[in-house]
């Protein structure tokens, strides 16, 4: 079969591999049908993951076909059209019992990571009956794939950390595609004001699109100031970060009011100043989270439902085969006016 | 009266000041029983708190009698016994409504701060109905003393912040006084695991007659890795931050297990390190608070019910009027072995 | 003034009534610019509310114009344009801290029921701080007659305690104005079906065009076997009842899922049936309330940013002295299309 | 093997029976070392869960020595120490997702009920990996035995359900075996009162030494003037109604104060009548539940620290070809002062 295969720090190639199977009893092996790149594959890809081997078929995002279920496989068989979880869940540790599939003993963030992930024609996912989601009928595939990763990410680790609720005033700083699912799932609570920040004017445009209230370009250095002055110098009640450098989370931290939750959900490379000696006493919460997906069934009913959309996230499509085409789109989104890419396998 | 006043930094007297009268038809004048002094005290005189002005009288914890009423208040009468909270809340502001009353609008910390305090023979209390508390009978006053400041600080920001469950292994960073009171309140939620973790070995020992069920010396700079061998390698689902120091967050950060939480009480003067390089995937939550003395009723039932002892932090007991002999111990709580100290006007 | 006086059982009238006037230090009168007619009004005509007396003066509803304030009243002056709550508040008992106002020990429900109510031309409202709310700039004041009374109820005894989170299930039975209410509210948490339960289709249509996304005629006793049959199943994770009569909650009974909660918002005048020989082990939740009106502030916000038309409530307008007119009209609702009716003092 | 066979209303036997073997690659199969006779066993007995099967091996409690595993058991190897859930949970059903082990749809309360149970010298149990649960060493075993349902249920229905809170009045009407376990679990949330209700006072003397801080003995029909007068007339925070009938349910609905929860443990024969005439304004919460036991790993911390101390509801002990007499003892419990009977099998 075809696959994605990282060789080292700036290297990848499309090549041929072995088609995996069954090696668990509770392992399903998927015929992927469309998939896509994540931001982080361009973090492996740069060296910042140095635990992905050389040889590592990457990515963990997708939808498909069960292609064969190993023998404890109760939730699904051959035929089923599957959404794959990025998080790989047992369900049976001690995490996975508390909804924290995050940090699964068992599992985790593995696929396209520790072993094997989806840019390729097959994929083999352990645990399947606790890692994959029926699809809906009626729902076009694409929009699906969205709900892999960056929904959830967007959805647990931005809108349920940061407890964005009805009537609140919400700013989303970082308008990538992380940012816009945060800022679309926020939605699902009714905040009064949805306030983005970012350095493009294209992304920008694109989240008024998506339901923003205010937007502010931050290329002035005045992004705080403008924040302030939207929100009558009370700040926001719940500030999330989407873009995980220290610049950014400056200005949740000055962005926030007393009361409010700065929600990180960026992937920091170092620490970052944390200003206690005036957040001390503004009765703030910080949260931090590496995505559960253990609201994907929820999600799954509301894009069912037609009252979540998330194909707007899609800007290019591919065939599976001109995958480094679509790789170079997307590291290069600003100029492309990429968001998300769709590979497809059919 | 007699009073303690603040002249600037490292200034202080003991002097006579005029006895306060209602200003407020929401005001009251509370004629001081017991009174104590506070590490927030120590750091007024430290310079370190500059709003304070020349002339102030010091103080915002105490229970005493009410001597005068102003024509609105409805909840007290004259000779009433009373609990003073240590902040004023005027109960009809946005924030007060959200019961955060540190950052009401109309009050907040005040007393011994912007306006004369409770280290004096009466205090003038603002918005009266809600910023005193009704004694119970049949308790000690000096065990009340305690709800003023120190047992709602420690529970709210301490136990509530940090979300403290039964079953929970819980690490409070700092014995001092406000240390203890988290210790103290954290056993309302049953932990299975209480750790005290400080430098000074008396404060331990006090830690485990309070009900810590292990103690770790940090003296030695191998706090983190104590903890985490009591922790069998997994860290502690709450960390409490009872000291207000980059070294003591940074233990907090060290040993915070994968979904806990790290609450914040101490009182920093500057930044710290925060570690989202790390940090970012573990699913933490950090959080800050002034004190809202929102739980000072049930914190009263608790203790009413014999089932909360607060009276056991106080060590020392004065008369009002040795209250500079009583500044000198509480200043050199090591050597003197001193945690809470009581003074009285009777 | 004019003002609609209660005279017994069946008897009401249009009369003159005399100004009323501060009182107390925390009253405010205010003057009446649009007040409406609640069902609990025709209750009262009916001789369901003994506890109102001859020649009370009816109605809790409305927005107004501050007229005269008492000296202790802080939050508003003369001139305000205000939005008057149907609770009375008294900002300092330990029922109004708790935000739980519908209990106030010094007020709650009491305007046009122990007090002269807001069916006149001016009214005094006691507590004035903590029971009127700041009209929005931009905001039509008929949108807002609709926050005194019915959107808080319908969002806090009906969503609120109903527990409704994105992606649920939930049947509201009763599409009444406060029915209606919960159905308009109920999307401020995204539900992914909204099902509305009634008799009449007029409701039922206009239900449609305010968010079901399914609506079952009971008038042939089979909305039971037909809210199964649209939760293939299942059963709803919110019932919401909104008449107040054993049928009503009986089908409440049938159609919850396991896990789930009926809020019940109706107003009951006699005992139901409880199934607990099979809800014992249904792991569901029954909750009931009068309203708090704790959410206001956020359900202003809401309307004001557009969020929230609760307009569309509004089905029939009159002048204040054509009140006996709109009673009309209102309580022969079915027939004459009606929703609520506003009645205009200007 | 040796098992308490059941073989319609009225009618057990002690037989021998063949050892159960794994079935299912998710099977264990278990060596009782000890078990116990449940209030439901009796039930059943009487003929009231008629689903149960002529042939059936009762019992659904114990703690035993894993001695055989299906090849997909994973946290799990022969030898290994367990205690057996009531409850049999999948894993991988949405309700078990939920942590609502009590519904699973491959699972659920099915040992001595739907097949064979624990009142045997081996018993099969489905889903191992996530209906077992390793015994924390130094314990002794019959202290856990306890674990497997009564605690449980006491703490998820009653003390979980009803929301108890530090400075609660917790009332708990009922004080059999699951009534005493909700009152020794209440305590794990510190309410200040706890007022336990029943007709026996030898069970009430034995609340006392558990924890209760006022008992009424009920049996002159004047448990609510009691319980009212106890609580200066408010009534209480929550009412755990623990017995199942329709009296001890109306005493729940007379003594909760306004905002308060009832939380229902009883299993109920028939309807009871829900006072909404009174409670549609009390702001009260009615909850019912089938215990999940997802609770249990945080009940086996609390046990293993000392905390919680459930053999003490232990009062008569047999070995297991004595189960007869063990029965005869339990099913007279108020003449035997008979709490839980436990069965060795060693």
């Amino acid at each position: 079969m075809k696959a994605l295969v990282y060789h080292g720090p700036g290297q990848k190639s499309l090549e041929d591999k072995p088609k995996p199977s069954v090696q668990q009893p509770t392992d399903a092996v998927v015929k992927i049908l469309k998939t896509t790149i994540c931001g982080t594959d361009l973090h492996i890809l740069k060296g910042d993951v140095p635990e992905v081997a050389d040889g590592r078929i990457l990515g963990h995002e997708g939808v498909g076909i069960v292609e064969e279920v190993g023998e404890s496989v109760a939730n699904f068989k051959v035929g089923d059209r599957v959404l794959i979880s990025c998080i790989t869940s047992c369900g049976r540790c001690d995490y996975c019992k508390r909804g924290m599939y995050s940090h699964c003993e068992n599992g985790g963030w593995i696929l396209g990571h520790l072993i094997d992930g989806t840019q390729a024609e097959y994929v083999r996912i352990p645990h399947a009956d606790t890692s994959l989601y029926p699809l809906p009928e009626g729902v076009e595939e694409e929009a699906l794939v969205m709900l892999s990763d960056i929904l959830p990410t967007g959805f647990e680790c931005g809108v349920l950390n940061g407890k964005v609720q009805p009537g609140d005033t919400v700013a989303v700083v970082g308008a990538g595609p992380v940012g816009l699912a945060a800022l679309l799932t926020a939605q699902l609570y009714s905040p009064s004001e949805l306030i983005m920040v970012d350095l493009d004017d294209n992304r920008l445009e694109v989240a008024r699109r998506f339901g923003a209230t205010e937007t502010v370009n931050s290329a002035d250095g005045r992004a705080v100031e403008k924040v302030m002055e939207l929100t009558g110098g009370k700040g926001v009640d719940v500030a999330v970060e989407a873009v995980g450098i220290p610049a950014t989370f400056d200005i949740c931290q000055s962005i926030v009011a007393p009361g409010g939750c700065i929600a990180n959900v960026g992937v920091h490379g170092k620490s970052v100043d944390l200003h206690l000696e005036t957040l001390w006493s503004h009765n703030i919460t910080i949260t931090t989270r590496l995505v559960d997906t253990v609201t994907t069934p929820m999600l799954l009913k509301m894009v069912r439902a037609g009252k979540l959309q998330p194909q707007h996230l899609i800007t290019h499509r591919f065939k599976l085969d001109e995958i480094l085409k679509a790789y170079d789109v997307f590291a290069n989104a600003a100029r492309e006016k990429a968001l998300k890419v769709i590979l497809s396998n059919e």
